[in-house]
C-alpha cells in the first residue's frame, strides 16, 4: 500500500491476466452493450469487427478489476477523478488473455489540500499477442501519509 | 437508424432512465471494480465518498445501455473509436435514477474513406436531480447511406 510520497514518475507496474471467453463477452453485453457485433458470432462476421469482440466497456471494467487485484496499490484505493485518454486501438476476441502494464506519469501535490496528491497514470492492456487493446490515462486522487499531513 | 448524412451538428437526444440499487452497485463491484466504497456501506462512510457509490465503470456500462436502447441510432451501431473527455464529477448512490442528453457537436466526412464518416457525439448522466454524475464526449464512426458510397 502506497502513500503518495512513496509514488515516483517513472515507475511501472506488470498486473493481472485474464483470459475473455465468448459466454462472458456475451453476458457483459447482454447487460450493458446489445450491439450485434457482441452478442452473435454470426452477426458480427458481417460487422466492422468481422468477428465476435468484447465491448470496450468490458474491456475498460475487466482493466480495473486488473488493477486492483494488482500490485499497484494506493492507499485509499484506486480513486479515478478523471482521463487524459481511453482508446481501444485493436478488438478482445474470445480467447484473448489480456494483461496490464501501468506507468506513472506524473506527480503533483494538491495545492490546496495538503492531506493528498494527484498522479496522472498511463495503464496500457495488451493481448497475448503483445499487441495494445486498451490504453487508458487517468488521474488518480493519493493521500499523503497521515503523520505528516498532520504536523 | 440513421446514417452519416442524416446526422447534423447540435441533435440532441434525451435516453433512458435507470434506477441504481445498492445491489447491483455491489454485484458489478465485486465483479469489476471490488474496493470498499463500491461493496460496503459502513466501509464506504469512512472513505472519500462518504457512503456507498457506484463504481465510475458501472455508469460508464449503463451509460452505454441506456444509449443502445435510445433514439439516437447510427446506422452500424454505436461505434466509438475514441475518447476526448470522461468525467465521473459526482457519485452515484443506490436510488439515483439516471439518464442521458446526447447531443452531436461536430460532424466530418472520411478523407480516405467515401463509405464512412466520424461524428463527435458528447453524452452527459444525469441524476434525478439534474446533477451531473458523468461526461463522456466520444468519436463515432458512422457508415454514409450505401446508395450514395457505391455511386
Amino acid at each position: 500500500m502506497k502513500f503518495f510520497e512513496d509514488i515516483r514518475v517513472g515507475e511501472t507496474a506488470e498486473i493481472g491476466r485474464h483470459t475473455f471467453t465468448a459466454e462472458e463477452i456475451k453476458a457483459f453485453a447482454a447487460r450493458f452493450d446489445p450491439q450485434p457485433y457482441h452478442l452473435d458470432e454470426e452477426a458480427a462476421k458481417k460487422s466492422p469487427f468481422a468477428g465476435l469482440a468484447a465491448s470496450g466497456w468490458h474491456t475498460a471494467a475487466m482493466t480495473m478489476r486488473l488493477l486492483v487485484d494488482g500490485e499497484f496499490r494506493p492507499a485509499g484505493g484506486i480513486l479515478g477523478v478523471g482521463f487524459d485518454e481511453l482508446s481501444w486501438p485493436r478488438a478482445v476476441r474470445p480467447g484473448d488473455e489480456l494483461h496490464v502494464t501501468s506507468e506513472v506519469l506524473d506527480v503533483r501535490p494538491s495545492k490546496s489540500r495538503p492531506d493528498r496528491g494527484m498522479i496522472r497514470v498511463r495503464n496500457t492492456t495488451f493481448n497475448q499477442n503483445g499487441e495494445t487493446v486498451q490504453v487508458f490515462t487517468g488521474n488518480l486522487l493519493v493521500p499523503r501519509r497521515p503523520s505528516e499531513a498532520q504536523l
